[in-house]
C-alpha cells in the first residue's frame, strides 16, 4: 500500500483549524499542505508543520506571515485554491454570516477546482443552501460531504446505523454535554449558546455586557440548558429517508462552572421493530473525547471516504448520514 | 420518487429467513419475490406473502409446497437463481459447513447471475473465503456485501463510526446478549453458537441431534457463554484499516430459555485521541430489539445500499464496515 499521501488543505485557522493541523501531523495517509485565514494563506506542497503554523498565527494573526510559504492576501481563499495542488479541503470556517459556506463553495466552483470538500456545518438552513448547489457541484467535478463534524456528523452517522434495527423511527434525540471551568474563557461561545435560549436571539445575546451574562448565569447556577436547536442532523436524516426532520431533536447542557461534562454526549434512536416492539439504541461518547477530536477526526474520516468517491467519479453533494467515513491512519 | 420496488430473494427459510419475509412484507421499497430452502423454492414476480409461506413451510417442510408458485427441487438454489428476476438476495443460509456460503456464491457466478448479494456471516474464516472471490465477483458483475447482520454488521459499522474520534484504536469489544424463548426456532443458529464453545467445532455441532442439543442445554440451564469467538468483525475492521484483528474481541451470553436478554448487546471502542486522552465510546442496543430485527433489518439496509453501488457499476466484495447501510422504508 504505497499510495501517495492525500494532500489536504484547511480553510479557517481558529480552534478547529488548529486542531485539524495537529491531527494531520500524526497521520501517515494525509499531509497538510495548505492553510488559509481571513488575512492570508500558506502553501507548501511538501507539507506544513503545526509547530510553526500555530505560533506564527497566534503572534502575528495570520498564516500569511509564515516564513517562506506565507502570503498575505485580502482574497486568501481564492488565491490559495487557484494555485495549490490539493486533493481535499476541510472547511473549518465559522459560517458567519449563515451564507458564508455556500459562498465559499461557489468560489471553488468558479475557479474550476476539482476535488473533495468537507464541512462541519451545524445549521439546517446552511445545509439547505448547499443542497441548491447539488447540480453545480456535480458538473464541476467536486465531491462535497456536508455535516461531517460531531453533531451533525459522528452522531448523525451513528443514528443512521442505529436505525437499521427498526421498521419505523419515532425519535432521534441528540444530547450533548459541555463542561468548562470558567465562562470567561469562552465568552463568544457562551453568548452563542445563550442566543439559542427561548427568550433570546443572536443580537440580544451579543449585546449583553459581561456583567449581564454573569448575572444571568447566577440565576441558573451556571447551567445552560439548550433545547430544540436548529441542527442539520434533522435534514440529513430526512434526506437519508430515516425519518422526518421534526422527529429529530438536538439539545444539550452546558456547565459554565465545572470542566466535567454535566452529561455524556449521546444520541438515542427510538423506533418500532417489525415485531411491534418499541426500543431505543444509544450511542454515547466517552467523556474524555474533546469537541476538537470528535469534530476534526470525523471530518478527515469523511474526507478520506470522499477521496474514494471522487476517484470513482462520484461527484456532487453527500451528507454524513449516507456515506461511511473511512479511518485515517 | 416512483421507483419500482427492489425485487428481493431470500435463500434459507429458518428463523432468519422467516423474519426476513415478515420484515419485507411491511416495506414499500422492497418486495419479496423468491425464497428457497434445501428441498424447494417459490417464485412469484408479483410478490410472496409470509402469511402463506410460513404456515406451508411449517406444515410441509419446504417452500416448494407453496400452491401455484412452489417447486420441489434437490438443487433449489441453482434452479431458482437461474430463472428468477431478482435484484438482490439475502443469503439467510446457515453457513454449515463453513464453506457453504462461498460455494453458493460460486453458484451465482457460474450461472451468470448479476445483482446484489448480502450475507449475515459470522466467522472470520468464512469471510476470508469470500475475499478470495473478490476478483471473480467483480468480473461477474455482482456486488456482494458481507458481514451485514448484527455482529458482524450493525455493531461493526457502529465501531467504524466510533473510531473517528481517535488517532489510534486500542480495543473494539463486542458483547452480545441474546434471549430466545425456545431454541428450536433457531436450530441452526444455536448449533453455530455451540460450535464456538471450546470443546466443540463446526462439524461436531452440526452432527448433534436435537436431543443431544437439548441434553447439552439442560446441563447449562439453557445458557451459552461465549468468549473470544471467531467473528468476522475482526477482519472487517482490519480491512477498513481501523485496527489489527487481534484488537477486536467478541463474546456474549445466549439464554435459550428466556426471551429477555441476559445482558444488553453493545460495542465499546477504546482509543487515544490526538491530545493523548484515552476514552471509550459505547453503542448499546435496546433490549427489546430481537436478534431477528437487528440482523435482518441491517441486512436489508445493506442490500439497499448495495443496489445503489451496483447501479453505479461498483461490483466486487464490500464489508459492512466500509459501506453505510441505507434505511429501507
Amino acid at each position: 500500500m504505497n499510495n501517495p499521501k492525500i494532500k489536504v488543505g484547511v480553510l479557517g485557522f481558529g480552534g478547529l483549524g488548529q486542531a485539524a493541523a495537529k491531527i494531520l501531523h500524526a497521520k501517515s495517509q494525509m499531509c497538510l499542505v495548505a492553510v488559509a485565514d481571513q488575512k492570508g494563506y500558506a502553501y507548501n506542497p511538501e507539507g506544513l508543520d503545526p509547530d510553526t503554523l500555530i505560533p506564527v498565527y497566534h503572534q502575528q494573526g495570520s498564516n500569511g506571515y509564515l516564513p517562506k510559504y506565507g502570503v498575505l492576501s485580502n482574497n486568501s481563499i481564492v488565491h490559495l485554491i487557484s494555485q495549490a495542488q490539493v486533493d481535499g479541503y476541510f472547511l473549518a470556517l465559522p459560517n458567519l454570516p449563515n451564507t458564508f459556506m455556500a459562498d465559499v463553495t461557489r468560489q471553488f466552483i468558479s475557479v474550476g477546482w476539482q476535488g473533495v470538500l468537507v464541512d462541519a456545518l451545524k445549521r439546517t438552513s446552511a445545509v439547505e443552501q448547499l443542497l441548491e448547489l447539488q447540480e453545480d457541484l456535480s458538473k464541476a467535478g467536486i465531491t462535497y460531504l456536508t455535516g461531517c463534524g460531531a453533531t451533525p456528523g459522528l452522531l448523525t452517522a451513528a443514528a443512521a446505523i442505529a436505525a437499521q434495527s427498526f421498521a419505523e423511527i419515532h425519535h432521534v434525540k441528540i444530547t450533548f454535554g459541555v463542561g468548562i471551568a470558567n465562562w470567561e474563557a469562552y465568552r463568544a461561545t457562551i453568548r452563542e449558546d445563550i442566543a439559542h435560549l427561548p427568550q433570546f436571539d443572536v443580537d440580544k445575546a451579543k449585546a449583553m455586557t459581561d456583567e449581564e451574562v454573569e448575572e444571568f448565569l447566577d440565576k441558573t447556577n451556571g447551567i445552560l440548558t439548550l433545547e430544540n436547536m436548529e441542527h442539520a442532523d434533522d435534514i440529513m436524516l430526512e434526506l437519508a429517508e430515516i425519518c422526518d426532520r421534526h422527529q429529530v431533536t438536538v439539545g444539550g447542557i452546558v456547565d459554565t462552572r465545572n470542566p466535567k461534562k454535566p452529561i455524556s454526549t449521546n444520541v438515542q434512536v427510538t423506533g418500532r421493530t417489525f415485531e411491534g416492539r418499541i426500543s431505543t439504541h444509544t450511542f454515547t461518547l466517552g467523556d474524555e473525547t474533546s469537541m476538537a477530536a470528535n469534530v476534526c477526526g470525523t471530518a478527515f474520516g469523511y474526507l478520506k471516504a470522499g477521496i474514494k468517491l471522487h476517484q470513482r467519479n462520484l461527484n456532487g453533494l453527500f451528507t454524513a448520514a449516507e456515506v461511511m467515513p473511512s479511518f485515517v491512519r
